[in-house]
């Protein structure tokens, strides 16, 4: 497969900070929160500052760190994990990162100092970041031997840059394709009713420079019909086992009409 | 069918003037425009402050019968009819109520004065909406009977009294749905891009007192698989001999679903 990139960075961490691209604020204003303390980071999750499912958990694990740097104790810490659990009720991987995280924690030696729990806290939440990117460009790789060349792609919801820690997931599928010369068009539909494909996937493609057109969540049929759509790519909060997903509202209906 | 009617008046002669409420700043601010010459008129349909197809055709012909109160002979006459004419392209009810009310004024007596024609105008304009609200009416009572009682009813766009003379169509129907209590819900869809529904539909409804949810157009499939929906009804720009219609985008959508 051909290098895929972004051009867009959605957090990083700068020794000691997190700083958080403001995703309200998106298309208009380009502008980091600079969390130097958990509430801030809790309070940006809360308030969608940064959303998408992997990125929250990878936001939530440098969260952690964050916390670390200033927690007395593990009592202490554990009550900051707590903050960060409550910020999203329905965000699987926060819980997941989370977990994940304290894991690390507890396989520390009895009596480790704060500093010792506050870099494996760090290097943990770096490896969750790491192994995202990766992840994302295993499911590009897979996914663009799906789609035919010169192809017309629907795309639902904000599933890129902006929603993982790397090129993201089916909007990494569409960079990729992008990137082997097989990509005419991507149709971005709003996403009513917070308007993520309008405000944050057109502004990625628009940055990465794909070829994209906004429509509205209701002109999709008609795009099908006029034969202008030959595949449609989607994000999943959620997989099961045996295949089915849970996403965003307007999922269902794209599926049903494909 | 029992008696159905609506608290909203679109558009109001008051000797020599045409006020039309202004659709455009609904549902924040309810303003009526004064309209005492033809050039106010044509811009009000021209900038959509008065829209919906019968409604377009109503307002025309309000608009020519207010234009001969001032105009000189009837070549300056014909001149503000193109004018109207000119202001939205595919409104065919905008030119069928311009041709029918000039076909009134050609079967006056050669040398009939102004005055004789602004008459005769007034009269037709008035006839032209009379006939729209008994239109409005009778499709009500041709609709009705296909609803189940209880009916929790999808509604596309906006058809009811801002885009008509009377009670609506696909609106009217409804309205005599409430009217005969076989009526659980409206689901008013936001009908993007220009929020016909959002805007109009839900204001008129709530004016009325009829019950309903505003909804995103990219939820009508998820309701509909939810078991919510019993029926979809929507407006016709257009309708050919053979029962095909033209309407907003959208529709299309909500009929492959439904």
């Amino acid at each position: 497969m051909t290098l895929v990139t972004t051009t867009i960075i959605p957090i990083r961490w700068e020794s000691g900070r997190l700083d958080i691209l403001d995703q309200r604020l998106l298309p208009r204003q380009e502008h980091y929160l600079a969390c130097a303390h958990i509430e801030e980071v809790a309070e940006a999750i809360r308030t969608l500052a940064v959303r998408g499912a992997p990125l929250i958990g990878i936001t939530a694990a440098y969260g952690l760190a964050l916390a670390a740097l200033s927690a007395t104790n593990l009592v202490d810490l554990a009550k900051q994990r707590d903050l960060l659990a409550s910020t999203r009720p329905t965000a699987v991987n926060l819980f997941w990162a989370l977990d994940r995280c304290w894991g690390m924690v507890e396989q520390l030696p009895v009596g480790a100092d704060m500093a010792a729990v506050a870099d494996a806290l760090l290097a943990e939440a770096r490896a969750i970041h790491a192994e995202d990117v990766a992840s994302c460009l295993a499911i590009a790789q897979a996914g663009v031997p799906l789609f035919p060349a010169g192809a017309r792609v629907l795309h639902h919801c904000n599933t890129g840059a902006l929603a993982t820690g790397g090129i993201g997931t089916a909007l990494g599928v569409i960079r990729a394709l992008q990137a082997d010369g097989r990509l005419a068009m991507v149709w971005v539909d709003e996403t009513r009713p917070l308007l993520q494909g309008a405000r944050l996937t057109a502004w990625e493609l628009q940055r990465d420079g794909i070829p994209h057109r906004l429509i509205c969540d209701n002109m999709a049929a008609s795009l099908m019909a006029a034969g202008e759509v030959d595949a449609v790519i989607v994000g999943a909060d959620r997989i099961t086992r045996n295949g089915d997903f849970a996403n965003k509202i307007g999922t269902y209906g794209v599926a049903v009409l494909a």
